[in-house]
């Protein structure tokens, strides 16, 4: 079968490269483009940037000339984008347009009402938005997004609970890791040894678009999930992997050992569509009295299984536990790249 | 004015260096004693350890021979352990049963319906207990306790909330310093880059201490507080200073500028006595919106002001916010010493 | 072709879990037995410890029951032993005694004059030492060293140098890292934010074991290289890479050119014999101004090439560079499973 | 007394800060004006920067107006010059010729060779150049300079060896910290467990700078020191305080013990004068076996004083050691502003 060709926007940054890792042997795309800003355009990919993302040094596109961002130099009809917010919000509705399906991890059209938030294990059928957008907008491709990297870790291990008891009110703290913020990022003057308990923007991301992923598709229009979520979002001296200590009232207030017993039976919805980046497991139960940690657990099912653990009651809410997942991967890179082979498998024509 | 003669027992580790810093020039006490375990006995101070808290190193006492801890081997009238929960459990009852008012930072007799767990802005008449305590044990002098550390800073904050409006529930997720562990205490292994989601007791020590704290003296006992505490304790790689996100319910649900209000009014009950330790404002109110952070707020008041920011709304419980203070002085040998000044103040005989 | 059995003795430990990493699916050995100290024997291996190594966790083998570290309870053909010096000077004897050929990382026999102390791309003929080794000692089996790592390190990038225009001088700074102290190890108290300067015992090991390394092989013993190694050796808070600073007097004076020439045209002696642990290329040039960096160049090689760089004139020696290598690979884990293969490769009778 | 007036140029910058903090109560100077880039100019100093220094936040003058940077708008008879090199080339001349003496630590006059580069211990006449500097440029003012944080630390420490015994050679690898490179200065994901062999030009300033400071003042040029100097400098994740892995030979080859002697003797030269910023004893010698450390020594005489320790044979040079010292006091701040006691003390006119 002849592989989709792709290309990937933001390339040199860190989100980029993690794409080019996971799709420079991928069954279903072969990347086509590499595309970044202005200063590294005309650049060889392995001048560009430092690589810093795992597997082969520059996905073996050290060589490859990276394009400027734009439709006319680097087009592909499925296009990841690690564009940051501004530029996201001018270039990909121009990609959008021209045809190509973009697969985003920006937060620019996250929360506009035709745009399917997407974590397909449990949202699937919000692809279906696509229709609607294509009509709204007379795009001929789209715009399909991935969550904030907090909330695609955080509505993963949500999800399954959700649906088994219904959520009433979720109140976490997340602990974020560095990677998150970039490259060059957060300085080290700010963070070594020392924590800053703020994320512009994180905390409003994660309480709207927790609602989004885990609201019902009536109508062609999404219903938010109605519950509350409260959120206070800290960056700690961690490379990868965000933790979030989540306290949570769940409808009949189920005993510890439900819970555990419903996340640990938990099979992937997907599980049977032979989806590359699909864990069978989304979420991995921990029962060490210390984990899940970042150094040893971000990196579970290649960065796409969510680990959770320390299950206990909460005098306040009835539920607590961790939850921590690699925000490159499921809360990035792994997760637009899982949202496009769903597409493929859904048949969806681009 | 004579000072009055003091040991301090367990004086090599991180905490008991901590207590000769803030002891080696104080107005009131004058260290007659270092004690550690027998390792250490017999050496010189400067040799049995290495200094790593602030000011002059070993607090000049760098020739003082180390004795072993015992009131045969080292006894003062003013006894402040830095023992670890085993050796005080063992030792402090010697002491007080010998004629010495044991101020201790150990855990050990912090819940003993007896003994007084002050933080002596919150609670300062909780001192009285001292009476029952000598009655029942037949103790000369007795134990005052200061609390764990995460709970020494929780409750410097919450306490005049609690006076001014009434708390509710507060559910807490602590992100907790590398030197609360003491000395080797955690690997490089495990928390360079990392976090760990547990503390072996902590949960249950923030959750137990907080209610009698902040309950009240009732016919020689102390009533807890009602309201119920959940907390999740995680170790984060900072060096000093324990960070607590707070979610608080208050009785009357007042605004976010009430809130603020009452903190920035809130002059320490304690200001006119006099007391070295004691900050005239508790409870610093930080208006940046990336603060506290343990790095530059740890020291506030010479570590024993907490800092309070990024004061939220919380959809769940009503109100959210940040503290920060520093685990080895609010949280430790500040706190004992304190507790000591207030006894001195207080005139209670020894 | 039946894999050879190998035990791992000290297997819970740092470099134990690195043995078990690489030897978990190794085409020529089979492990047969994970040993370790009393504390641990009877326990499951993923009880006994928790992984950190890369790959599988516990290399699959979670659930093999761990002995005691002793011939009558852990006995294999091969042994690779993870032990510390002290347990290595008792029982890597009775190992050899009992007909095992023992490929230890211990510091222990390293020195004696009859043991191999290999780095094999240097010196594969100094394994011939392992018959004078047996008929002294009257052995079955024998005893073959890898270097301490920083040695392992340096001397691998060293060798080419020194057999094509002979080293005169080498003056060396380490910074290694704090695996290498292994587990618990270095306290992050101590290490955070710090730097230590100084190993107990690394300097004299990096002066007197490269000595023997480049030495030559002279009628049953080697003679010692004969130019002097001057090192100061620090741990400084990087999790796994050691880095040299390095400065060599090179016979005749080269030129930078001849130097990286040399260095870049460098195919491994072994690069024929098929080892699965032998990187065709031992020592990797990089050109960027600010390489070789522990966290980017490491696992360079699967961890078993030496990268280099900074080629620079030096006024006082002539030439400066940096090497690092990974000190739980090239210099432990992998060393000793690369001398393991030789021996096999060699034909060498067990 | 009256103070002199002095302006800070770059007052918002880590160095900037520092030397607030320095001046913010000295005895000789009082801060008349803050300067900052135009970005910050006309803002408030405790909004235009986050206070990182220690001792009271923004010394007190949160409230005041920063000013740009220029002669017009803020000026006083002594400037402090924490600009950044580019900076410094235009605006350190205009200051001069306007009849300020520019005490700067910006490299861009360094070299001049009728600019003083000062380590007062070392090198005070070299102060005499300022007469043939407002000839030459006939200025009423002046430049002189402080050098290169890690060459101020080591021309410290070998300034009484050259004196006492006559350096030969000097070979070096720096080890410096974070805070060297400003602010924002060098990224968490670069460094964070991690090192950096390279930073942009320092080997060459180390190299130069210490021939000139250590060189002699002979009709009215200095002569530089005849010894090479061979340097490699690494960047390593510590926050303050740079450390020096030394070689050096000296001239007679003296012993350890005899080297050592001369550095526990060595009372500064300035020691009578009074200067606030002179340390009596500019080197501290550590008996200890792992000292200095960074953490433990880089507060040392108020950051001005560098300490030494782990002297040993060099098998190569003959002598080696450590030193370590404050990178912003020594090495920055405090060197400046000790230039500018010197230089009231010495009499020169405005």
């Amino acid at each position: 079968m002849e592989r989709i060709g792709v290309a990937i926007l933001g390339a040199t940054g860190i989100v980029g490269q993690r794409f080019v890792a996971r799709l420079a042997e991928h069954p279903l795309f072969e990347i086509k483009y590499l595309s970044a800003s202005g200063r590294s355009a005309g650049l060889k990919y392995g001048e560009a940037c430092t690589w810093r993302a795992p597997g082969r040094p520059y996905g073996g596109l050290a060589d490859r000339i990276v394009e400027e961002t734009s439709p006319e130099r680097a087009w592909a009809p499925v296009v990841f984008s690690a564009l940051d917010a501004q530029a996201a919000s001018e270039l990909e509705p121009l990609y959008a347009a021209s045809g190509a399906l973009v697969f985003s991890n920006a937060s620019s059209y996250r929360m506009h009402e035709d745009v399917p938030l997407l974590v397909p294990e449990a949202n699937s059928d919000h692809l279906a938005l696509l229709e609607e957008q294509r009509r709204r907008r007379r795009w001929r491709g789209g715009i399909a997004c991935n969550p904030n990297c907090t909330t695609a870790i955080l509505t993963t291990a949500l999800a399954p609970l959700h649906r088994t008891f219904g959520i009433e009110a979720a109140l976490v703290t997340s602990m974020q890791a560095v990677s998150g913020a970039g490259y060059p990022g957060v300085s080290a003057l700010d963070i070594s040894g020392n924590l800053i308990p703020f994320i512009r923007g994180e905390e409003e991301k994660l309480e709207t678009e927790t609602a989004k992923i885990l609201g019902t598709l009536q109508g062609g229009r999404v219903e938010p999930a109605g519950f509350p979520v409260s959120a206070t979002c800290t960056r700690v001296p961690v490379r990868d992997g965000h933790s979030v200590s989540a306290s949570v009232r769940l409808a009949g207030n189920p005993s510890i050992e439900e819970v555990v017993g419903c996340l640990k039976a938990y099979r992937s919805p997907l599980a049977d569509l032979g989806l590359s980046s699909a864990p069978e497991y989304p979420v991995t139960v921990r029962e060490e009295a210390d984990r899940p940690q970042p150094l040893l657990d971000a990196d579970a099912g290649d960065g796409m299984s969510v680990s959770v653990g320390r299950f206990r009651s909460c005098g306040i809410l009835g539920l607590k536990f961790l939850a921590l997942g690699h925000n490159l991967e499921r809360g990035a890179a792994g997760a637009a790249v899982l949202n496009a082979e769903l597409w493929v498998s859904a048949g969806v024509p681009a």
